[in-house]
């Protein structure tokens, strides 16, 4: 049975409070209503905490200046790192990117955080994205034939294309460009694989390891 | 495949944000990363403005006097409103149960919201809810031998217990009392209804209308 919406808020506060929630990605306003109802039930110290640290990551956060990374500071934690290979560096689209592939623990160099895709349908051009930043950063490098720039971009048109206008602007430079690898995931079964994905994992075959 | 959680945010800030969103019921860490980033990508007034609502609703929400129902002003739209029947009184456990009973568009009385029920588990008394201040509301009615109190509460065991409560504490002011009919719902099939349910839709069965 399909339930009636319940738009009569009894308070302007509350509506607006709904409002404001509803507006977040994938949240409806059924369920908006019940989080600004358990907002309501909540401690006064516990909702102010709630509301100042979501507006100070929006008023304090800084962006990294060499990489654009979220960061507390001008210089993030991995372009300040000594440890890590500056000579790599791995070119996505979002904080969230840099996020999954840390969580491999199979990187170890600095990253270049785009800020987005090129997506004529979105309206993103190249001139939104940070790729200005990322030559102005190769052209700074003191050696940068044996420095690394890897694209780490999704497999779908807009990943490919924005991935083939980074080439091009960076290919003068005369850095090695290399990409992610694309085959079958681990556990994958042959049987479900679109024949795309399949045909790439014949072609870029590999010696068999023990 | 199993994801790794990705738990090393690149700024306190986000950190913090992240821990504020997910403490909402419902929100795990990782939906929290992505409302947290969606919000560092709105305009400033936007973020303010979502904080603003939020800390306005906590901070400057009434209760009604009379209803405990949220509300703008010291007395609510529904105890101010004098087109509706002040001698009918719903008692309901939250302010959700007002509004999904005023999108019936069914009943034209007025409410009572206790602010939870009755449950030991929970460690919610009697003294937790507003069941003195109902009592007082009933005992202040002219003539409460006209009045009715409908029970529109959940129909499991809490709040069958806190109906049975509650009936003990208004019968000596003299009250009629009615609880809300139940039974299959409209649509249900009886083949998959609960035995429970359906002997009651039996054993109070209603005259056939046409």
């Amino acid at each position: 049975m399909v339930l009636k919406t319940q738009e009569n808020y009894p308070s302007v506060l509350l509506s607006e409070a709904v409002d404001a929630i509803s507006s977040l990605p994938g949240v409806g306003r059924r369920s908006a209503l019940r989080l600004a109802l358990h907002l309501l039930k909540q401690p006064e110290d516990h909702v102010h905490h709630f509301t100042d640290s979501i507006r100070r990551l929006r008023d304090e956060v800084h962006y990294c200046r060499e990489c654009r990374m979220i960061s507390d500071d001008d210089l993030c934690s991995f372009c300040s790192d000594s440890r890590r290979n500056h000579s790599q560096i791995c070119v996505v689209e979002s904080v969230r990117d840099v996020m999954s592939i840390e969580a491999t623990g199979q990187y170890h160099g600095l990253y270049h955080v785009l800020g987005g895709i090129i997506s004529p349908m979105a309206g993103v051009g190249p001139s939104d994205l940070t790729i200005r930043e990322l030559v102005g950063r190769l052209s700074a490098l003191e050696d940068p034939s044996s420095a690394e720039v890897i694209m780490a971009l999704s497999g779908d048109v807009e990943g490919e294309t924005t991935a083939f206008y980074i080439y091009r602007q960076i290919e003068p430079v005369g850095v090695r460009v290399t990409t992610l690898a694309r085959g079958l995931g681990f556990g994958d079964d042959l049987e479900y694989a679109d024949s795309l994905t399949l045909g790439r994992s014949i072609t870029a075959r590999q010696p068999f390891k023990v």
